[in-house]
């Protein structure tokens, strides 16, 4: 069998094997209204626990499309356990920050309120969003989770003890990337980490010092230039990605 | 003396030391009437070549504003020798490369057109003036310079003899990047290299095989998730610069 099924979708429901899927009210209109598919479509959906699956349009209803599911095109696979903590910035700049983190393989999306953060209203329904459209194009097999804002000093009260923490500050010199972080993780071993990423201006004094000194921190160089938040963010993925994580 | 001047401006002209500097009437423009500066304003320009200054507004008129440099910020200093070499693609994804491309510190920004690049025009001119704008944010003391498209095959057959290549090609199985790079390149030693990014969709083979084979080309991978190409780019300086760059 050949199929030629470019649309991917990602389905908050389980995948039970071969069989058949009853999509809810939002996903039936996307795929009947927004994408056009037709009975006998063919499209390719995972749920981020059972691999990806080709699936085709069993019954069209604008209301409530059925799926059929007919074989499992990618088996699940672990993942990276990178959070991303990130300062709230403007909309279409955080729109992007989800989107990139998505393809860039972050596991799941934290925004923090900092004393220097100015935009004081995350949706993290929106994050989400932007998340789910991402994972759909880049063939990811999940979506990252996503949670709403915490203040920095909350986040750190509560800070799990076996999580890592990948500091990249503009003003503080670190170690290059791949040699400080060689140093303080394994490589595929899928250990626990977080990359924190200050908000555009960065963080204050005392927040710095707090993040610097917490027992799980590895502070890392981003170069001499001044990146804006949404940069640093990918560029600090990279470099993880890169050193200890999947790439 | 304290300035506090937040406004850093991109002069195409010589900085002749202390003295004065008159400008053309696109900049005065922009210096008057967008950014509303009068006289005794304060401002920072740099030009490529001499290092940051710390200038004045001694006249402010519409189409001829003259400024007086009192004192070098900034000594100019070396910087990375990178090429990125890109197919082109939508506008919007586009001017975003210039920037994150500019701020992550590349130095020559070079569309090249491949079998299957879709868009099909560039305005340079457009490219460069995002590049000046996120060199003038960023506080890079040069603004990467832009080129015309040019075809792969007429790019490669005149390739310079001592520029290495970094190829990042989704479906090539390449070597970490830390590691693949180390190998053909020093830190810090600002030798020549270039980063081929290919259009979404990717190269076709022919293509593929011709970088692949060019003695001078490292492939290094960027992981198992699909990455639009404006992201495969960021990645990829970001583990150049930290592999061999200024980071």
């Amino acid at each position: 069998m050949s199929y030629k099924a470019t649309i991917r979708v990602f389905v908050d429901a389980d995948l039970p094997g071969e069989g058949t899927l009853q999509l809810g009210k939002d996903q039936s209109h996307y795929l009947t209204n927004v994408m056009r598919l037709k009975v006998g479509a063919a499209l390719l959906v995972f749920n981020g626990m059972d691999g990806e699956w080709l699936a085709q349009v069993s019954c069209a209803e604008k209301r409530a499309v059925t799926l059929s599911l007919t074989e499992r095109t990618k088996e699940q696979t672990p993942e990276p356990d990178l959070w991303l903590i990130f300062a709230p910035i403007k909309k279409a700049r955080l729109d992007f920050i989800a989107q990139k983190a998505t393809e860039l393989g972050v596991s799941h999306l934290q925004p923090v309120y900092t004393r220097r953060t100015i935009v004081d209203r995350v949706k993290t329904e929106r994050l989400h969003a932007n998340a789910v459209e991402a994972a759909e194009q880049c063939e990811r097999l999940t979506v990252p989770t996503t949670a709403d804002p915490e203040k920095l000093e909350t986040l750190l009260r509560k800070w799990p003890q076996d999580r890592k923490i990948m500091f990249c500050d503009e003003t503080l010199s670190g170690e290059a990337a791949h040699t400080a972080l060689s140093k303080s993780g394994v490589k595929n071993e899928r250990e626990p980490w977080a990359i924190i990423i200050g908000p555009e201006g960065g963080f204050d004094d005392s927040e710095r010092t707090k993040i610097r000194e917490h027992p799980n921190t590895t502070v890392v160089a981003l170069g001499p230039r001044v990146l804006r938040a949404d940069t640093a963010a990918m560029a600090a993925i990279s470099l993880w990605q890169s050193a200890l994580g999947d790439w």
